[in-house]
Order: C-alpha cells, then structure tokens, then sequence
C-alpha cells in the first residue's frame, strides 16, 4: 500500500489536502491525474444509470432520473432521517490530557492526539465511560449563532433524494419503479480517519434510490445487487479482489431488518487483505425514509404516491445502491497498479480500463526536430478534440512510454523519421509494451475503436 | 422573472432545498433537467478549459491540467489568504429584538427575521455601530471543539489552487505559464441571499488560476478577458444581455491595484435590468496569493517556481478567470426563455443551446400502437447510447412537443403510420416548429451534426 501511496503522489493522483500546513487529517486532493480519473469514473457510473441505463427485469430500459440537492439543508431533514439522534460512535475521554477516543477502536489505534502523548502515552490515560458523538458536521446558517440557525453538512446524499422525492414525482414524468440518482460530496467527522482516501472525512458518493412498488422488493433488491457487482467488473474490477457479501440478518439497520436483503459490493484492497473492505451497499430501505419525512414535515399522507396503474396510494419502498466514488477510485488505483520488474524503463504500469484511464493516449515525436514535431502537433490537436491526449517532446522515448506507463496510458503514438516518409506512426500497447506501425490517418479510428467515444 | 423561477420549480430545473420543511433561505437544488443543464455547462467549460483548450497568444495549445480540492482545508490557509482576517461584511445589530442586518444593505432590503417583525418591524430597531461579521462558515473537524480544531468550508475554490501549486509543479510537466483549473462547491454565509440561485450560500465555481510569467501580465490578461467572453458568447449568450466591463482602478481588489487590471463578465438579468449582474470574473492577481502561502506555510521561497529557460526562481504571477457554475446555467435559463404565444401549444419554448440542452432529443410514437412504439424504441435505445433522449408515449403529440419545448429539446423524432412503410420519421425543430422527414436511420447523422458529438 505504501508503493500505492507513494505513486499517488509522486504521479499526481493523490494529495493530502493543504500539504503546505502540514495536512488536515482525512481529507485528500485529487492531482492533475487522480481529477480526471475520478471524473472518469464518475462520468461512466452517470453515464451508465442516467442516460443509457441497463434493462429492468421486465426488459424495458429502466427510468431514472438525476438530482443535485445541496450539502447545507433544513436541519429538520437530519432529524427525520434519524442522524441528529442516532448518527454517532461511542466516545471516552481522559480524564487527565481530555484527550477523546473511539471507544470501539481503542485496541486497533494507538493514540493519535499529542496532549495524551505529552502526558505519558495512551495507557496511562484514565478513561470516562463511553458517550456519544455525532458524527454530523456542524455549522450556523445566518448571522446569529443559536439552536435555532445550527445545520449540518450532509453525512449522505441520500436525503437530499428523499425530500425532493414529491418534487421530482410531480415536475417529471417518473413513474414507480423509477429512480433518482445522485453524485456529490459528504462529510462524516470520523474521529480516526485512516486507510488514505478510505475512510477520510469528505469524500463523494455515488447514490441511486429506486422506488418500487412494495411487493416488488426481492425482484428489485436482486436486480440491483447483481447490476451494480456487474458494473464494478465491467469497468476494470475483473478479478478475484471484487466479492458480494450478503449481510446476515442481524447485521442489518434497523430499518432494513423486515427487508428483502442488504449485500456489499466488496474490494480487497491491500490494507484489508485478506479481508475485503465495502466499495458499495445495496439495501432495502424499505418505506423507512418517506414515512420518516412524511411525518417529520406534517405531509403526512401528502407525500404518498399514487400508482394510476392500481388506482392506490402508497409509501414506494426504496432499494438503495449507494456507492463510494473515492473507494471506487482507490479500488480502480489498487486494481490497476503493477510492478513491471521485467521491463527496462518502466517500474510500474497502470493497467486501468481505458474507459477510466485519465490520459487515453501519448502524441510523442521521436526528436523534437526534423519535421517531427510539426507532425505530432496536428496529430495531437486532432485526436484532443475527441479524448484526452498528452504531447510530449521532453527526454529520450524510452522515459516518455515510462511516464506513460505509470500514468496508466493505454497507447502512444509516435512520430518517427519513417512518419516523414510514409505517412505511418508506430503504436506502442501500454499492456503488453509491443509496438506495431499504422497509417496516420487511422489513429483516430483506432482509438475509437480501442478506447469508445 | 417570476415567470422564469415558476417554470424552474415546474420543469424540475430547480426547487427550493428542503421544501417539505420549509426550505432554508440562501440554497437550491437542481432537479432532473437542472442537473443535466448544469452538468452540461460544466463538462463544456472543463473540455474547453482542460481536454481541449484554445491556443495561446504564441500560436500554441495552451498548456492546462485539472485538479480537485477538498473543500475543508487547514484553517492556515484562510489566514494566509486573508479571509480570516477580512472576508466580512459591516453588520449592524438591533438592541431591542437581537437581529442583526447588513448594514450597506440595509435601505435595499427589508427584514427577513421574524422577531424584528415581532418587534413592529425594521425600522423600529434600535441600532448599533457596524462590525465586521465573517463570510465563512464554521465548522469544527475532530472530537474537541477548541480554537485548535475549528474549520471553515471554503468561500473559494482558488485557494485549493495556490496551496497545491508546488505539488502541481514537481507532479506533471507544466511549464509557465501555465493553468490549473478545478470546478467546485464553495459556501458564503450571506446575511441576505437573494435573486434565486443569483446570490445564494451555497454554489459552484469553475475556477482558472493561470501561472504567467510577471513581466508578460498584461498580455495574459488580455488574452483571458477576451477568451472568456468569447466562451460564454459561444455556449449561447450571444445577445445584448451579455457585456464586458473593465474595472475603474479603485474598484479593485488591494492585490490588484498594481495588477493589469480586473474586468468583469456581466449578464443582464431580469433582476438587475437594465443593470447587469456579474457572472465571471478576470483579474490579474498578481504573486500576492503565493507569496501569502509562501510566507505563512514557512516555505519561503522553496515555493518559488525554478524557470529553466530564463535559469531564474520567481513567484509567478497569476491570471484568474472565475466563473460562477450556477450563475452561469441561471444566465443559461434566462436567456434560453422565450415565450411563445404565438404556438398552439407551447406558451414557452426554452432555446437552449444545443450542447448545453438537458434532453438533445425525444422519439415519440406517434400513437401507442400498430407497432409504433417498438419502432420508436429502437431507435430510442439507438440514439441513447450517445445522447441524453427522451421517450414517451403519453397525451397528444401536441402536449409532448410542447412539454419538450419548455425542456429545450432540440429535436423530437416522431415514429407515425408513414414510418412503417417507408422507414422516415418526422423531425421537429424546437425554434420554429417546422416538420420535416427524414430517413430513420440518417437520424444519428442529422443529431451528430446538429448537437455535435
């Protein structure tokens, strides 16, 4: 993991956040590469749920629907989903240094706070009884600081789904089963942060809520679950470190237990290893949150949906795929990272699916002159107008592919002395490191047929 | 402007946050076509920023890498940059009833808070002296909330930007000048939101810090100003609406006042007509952000940027184009209205351009059956793989175009009783509802075409 660690930020994939002040635990920046590897990924996964999504069960294409709802809501939604109550770890203090722990992880992680260390080491703190900590953030909208101007930065998007469920019923013409989709940022005060982007304190989700008819559940549940484990192989995930998990029964949330299943799209990422950490939940949530906010708001009834089909109102129950876009994004950097011993320039090549792959190909000359370059600038400002293409001129070629490599470039075409000639390049694989010549002419169809688009 | 905020809330571009509860002043969520709009307008703004950017003053692409901040950050940076100290607004409170007002402000609006109204209304208040009261939003990161753990959400994403400069530099191939970009949320707790999503307190930005050599600013800001209003001309603002307007010099900013100058892009919105409202801002920043992070990280001139070619160490200087996401697709809407009284059907016809259209095109049997709809959806799931389509088979013809008119769909596509004998579909236009046929499988090619891709 470290070597994985290390690459991030030696290639720009990964950041720690404000590194200049010496960071902030649990948050991280994505660099030059890492932004548009992520926005790869979240482009595919948009792509793949809202404008093109798969078939339903019943074989006609699904309907869905997507949302932005802001980070900053009604305060009263936190308390109708349950989190201003129940969102929160177990907490001790010390009673010498103040010191605050995780009361569940005390053995995994030694203490990360100086005041403690200052007073002589984590065991020798004299601890509380465990309480509970929100793991909401806190803020004050407006220019007054009271109870009544307190919010919280969202702890998951899915609220913002389910508040704007009527919206979205009345302005659109969705009809159960639908479903809303959305991707953005959350924030969960995770007292101990760990695992790079794993675990931090903002990260992104990737949450689709599906609304279906309550005696449809088991076929809904089972569609989704084995659509979204499907899609993670898809785009690269393909070997043995991808696993479903169903949940036990008594694993479940509280909300789910009477439900139709929940299960973890899993990865084995190297910090988890042999064990597997969760890329994506997909659950039944039941009617659990409309009936939640039905009540909180005093809609009550209001907010039911009517089937026209079956001439009823109803709560629709919900089946939740919620996936993690920076997991994702780190599964894909883990998935993808391979040590190249065998190769001469290259330590290490990034094998992502060219579909994810932040650069999709090299426009290199051989030597930054005779003609060459003027060659490779208009083959480099043809092909940008379709993907995301580097130029290089600098350092010999061999370094040029090894830059490559570890950016995860599945091909680069080079400008030779022959191009001058013959009107051909050579295409070098970043997989296999073979080279082959084609027509110049045939770049682009090859990379559309190589890459998509 | 009534009219155009009724059609966002019935159309499903925006609605209020949290409506069910009564909203929460100063935030806006995008529903089903307003987060297709916005996402339209921010994928064209980073192809046209990052993928593919224009040339240079020299002739040459410009040379621009993307890059994602969080947006907690360590507080330092906010002292460095000076929000800390003085990103605040004079506000005045009322002795009697404890609201408190802005107080430049305070002939333009009237009390927005209940117990001033309690209290027999704004101007019974009983006045104090102005004090500065800070824009950001507060937050506390960690178990302990002491002045050690306190936090704000960023009020700009441009600081991201300055803090990871060094990283950006040693992490890829740039070379002055040279830009970073990044799109992202950004929070001001404005004491009077207003106008929509015009002034709210939680919004996107997409943001260019680009890194220029000192003695060539004057050139590069030039050269940005134009390019930027010739960007926001090009996605559809092509009318009077849209002005360019160069600051006088004691309007600017205290780092800019020796700077090339600072000019704004304005959009004339209905709420500041005749004025205008400023939808993106050019400034030449000057070193004056870099050498704040360099002075206050401690770095010195390690943060100094190492010019090969000129064997120099400076701090570049900084042209920042900064553009707001959500003003943008505002300005985007307002232009985009026409009412159309004209039409049988349609009262609004939303002219879109069409890369930015939510929806490029719909495919409508003409009636339910006669094999229509299976004829319908094939080339529904055809043209889907590529473009954001529509399919519907609900109402009258008539009440589907009009519906697509009011969603700004280029093009809708209709399958009738001709089709199944001659295999053409008729193609109707958005702006001046003409029919045409066309052969069902030129349809592709007449979309590519039209909207590109």
């Amino acid at each position: 993991m470290e070597d994985i660690v290390a690459l991030c930020r030696r290639r720009g994939f990964v950041f720690q956040s404000s590194e200049i002040y010496g960071g902030i635990n649990g948050f991280w920046d994505y660099g030059p590469l890492g932004v548009l590897l992520k926005k790869n990924l979240k482009d595919a996964w948009w792509n793949d749920i809202i404008t093109c999504p798969d078939d339903g069960p019943d074989g006609k294409p699904l309907d869905m629907v997507g949302l932005d709802a802001t980070i900053i809501m009604n305060p009263k939604v936190w308390v109708a989903s349950g989190h201003v109550g129940g969102f929160s770890d177990p907490m001790v203090d010390c009673r010498e240094c103040k010191s605050r722990f995780r009361a569940d992880h005390m053995d995994e992680y030694p203490c990360p706070l100086k005041p403690s260390k200052k007073a002589g080491g984590f065991e020798k703190c004299s601890l509380t009884e465990a309480r509970e900590f929100n793991l909401m953030f806190e803020t004050y909208v407006g220019a007054i600081r009271n109870e009544d101007a307190k919010a919280y930065l969202r702890p998951e998007t899915a609220q913002g789904i389910f508040a704007n469920f009527d919206n979205v019923v009345n302005t659109s013409r969705v009809k159960v089963p639908f479903g809303i989709a959305q991707i953005g940022k959350a924030f969960r005060n995770e007292v101990t942060p760990r695992n790079f982007t794993f675990r931090s304190r903002e990260f992104e989700q990737m949450e689709i809520e599906f609304f279906i008819r309550p005696d449809s559940a088991e076929e809904w549940y089972k569609f989704w679950r084995d659509t979204r484990y499907a899609w993670w192989k898809a785009i690269g995930l393909a070997g043995d470190n991808l696993t479903l998990r169903e949940h036990d029964r008594d694993e479940l949330a509280h909300y789910a237990k009477e439900g139709a299943g929940t299960s973890d799209i899993e990865y084995r990422f190297p910090f988890t290893a042999p064990g597997f950490g969760e890329l994506e939940g997909v659950a039944h949530r039941t009617d659990y949150d409309l009936r939640q906010h039905a009540e909180h708001s005093g809609l009550g009834d209001k907010l039911k949906y009517f089937d026209q089909e079956r001439n009823e109102r109803y709560f629709p129950h919900v089946i939740e795929p919620s996936a993690g876009a920076d997991r994702g994004t780190l599964a894909v950097l883990c998935e993808a990272y391979t040590p190249t011993p065998e190769r001469k320039g290259s330590k290490v090549v990034m094998k992502f699916h060219p579909r994810l792959a932040p650069i999709k190909a090299a426009v290199f000359p051989l030597v930054n002159k005779e003609g060459m370059p003027e060659v490779a600038e208009k083959l480099y400002r043809q092909l940008r107008k379709k993907y995301s293409i580097e130029f290089d001129v600098k350092q010999s070629i061999g370094k040029r592919y090894a830059r490559m490599d570890e950016a995860g470039t599945p091909y680069c075409f080079t400008v030779d002395g022959d191009t001058l000639t013959d009107n051909t390049v050579t295409v070098r694989d970043r997989d296999t490191a073979s080279q082959d010549r084609i027509a110049i002419d045939k770049v682009e169809a090859f990379l559309a047929e190589k890459i998509g688009g």
